[in-house]
């Protein structure tokens, strides 16, 4: 594999999904190689039917096991169909969030346990792990309070139902990971002016690809 | 729980379809448990869209795990809206195929890996076993066979595609599975006629938990 795989999470509200615009534009500064920016399901149409179960309202007898087999099988889905040929090209892929997600929401947040999503996950993934995270840290009361202020509109829905004390677990669990995997995972302070996180996250890039 | 959770497992044509069926008559002779037979999806609405998903024709581009992710999505769903109420209500469940399936089928025959597909399927399952699985064994051939002459239509489709090379695999899928936990999987010939079968099983079940 020649490519570049960078994933890039955070809880709600972090910004991190402006951050990654943001890289995708100033990236080509710093190097020639294509980049492909996606986040699941990322258009594969098995994927997207697999989200539009999991995202049925109707589906409230849904079991949260249940429910973290179908992300890791919508994940899996747009492993293959896009980010593995991107990679075999060698592009460099920016995902927007990918199994920390899950570790982070699912197994810290929602009690399900992180060794078994973990399994989960790696089963999807068949191993593959990003070559570098950019974690956007922000604390759950500042990332709230943006989400209500209406500033990460696309996640507002699924987000007023959940309670402060889950968003502490959020980021309490992504906290967890940024100790575990110290090599991957670079944080980011996401409590800073958005140029200035957008400077440590390519700064971030470039130190560990392009230096 | 205290129930008694019993599962059928066995190649297409191996029989064990008619073998449940006649268990399910039978059985009240040697006990007044309620008997609760299923077999996944088993009518929980959201196991079977799941199944309608894997089954869908179009997607020919699922992955392997991706299907296999699924399938444990799927089993998790019935197991949790169906099977476990059963046990909590004290019925004696027998299911259809259960992990073993997909460890034969989809581990073994298919080579995903039985390690993998038993890490998904533990998490599926949180752990929780079979009391008791019979294992109806028949050589690829007869089988096939059987499935050739129309005496198992239900899964004549699905398996038409298939060659002799993955059926053989499939059994030797469960052999290995009936070798590794002698404990609780009872290896009956399918080769028998299907009195003698139904004997057999009943005999199992009966020596178990009713002698």
């Amino acid at each position: 594999m020649d490519g570049i795989f960078i994933t890039v999470e955070g809880p709600d509200g972090s910004g991190k999904t402006t951050a990654l615009q943001e890289i995708v534009k100033q990236l080509p500064a710093f190097t020639n190689q294509v980049i492909f920016s996606t986040r699941e399901p990322g258009g594969s149409p098995i994927a997207e039917k697999i989200r539009d179960l999991i995202l049925d309202t109707a589906h409230t007898a849904m079991d949260p096991r249940t429910e973290a087999l179908l992300y890791a099988a919508s994940r899996r889905q747009h492993l293959v169909e896009k980010i593995l040929p991107a990679l075999a090209k060698g592009n460099l892929v920016l995902c927007d969030r990918f199994v920390d997600s899950s570790l982070a929401y699912q197994g810290y947040a929602r009690n399900i346990g992180e060794k078994g999503i973990y399994q989960v996950n790696e089963f999807a993934t068949d191993g593959i792990q990003p070559d570098l995270t950019l974690f956007i840290d922000i604390e759950a009361e500042v990332g709230l309070e943006r989400i209500q202020k209406g500033g990460d509109s696309r996640e507002n829905n699924r987000l007023d139902q959940e309670t402060l004390a889950f968003h502490k677990k959020v980021r309490e669990g992504y906290l967890e990971l940024a100790r575990k995997y110290p090599q991957r995972i670079v944080t980011i302070n996401g409590q800073q002016s958005p140029e200035a996180v957008l400077k440590d996250c390519l700064e971030a890039i470039v130190l560990r690809f392009f230096k």
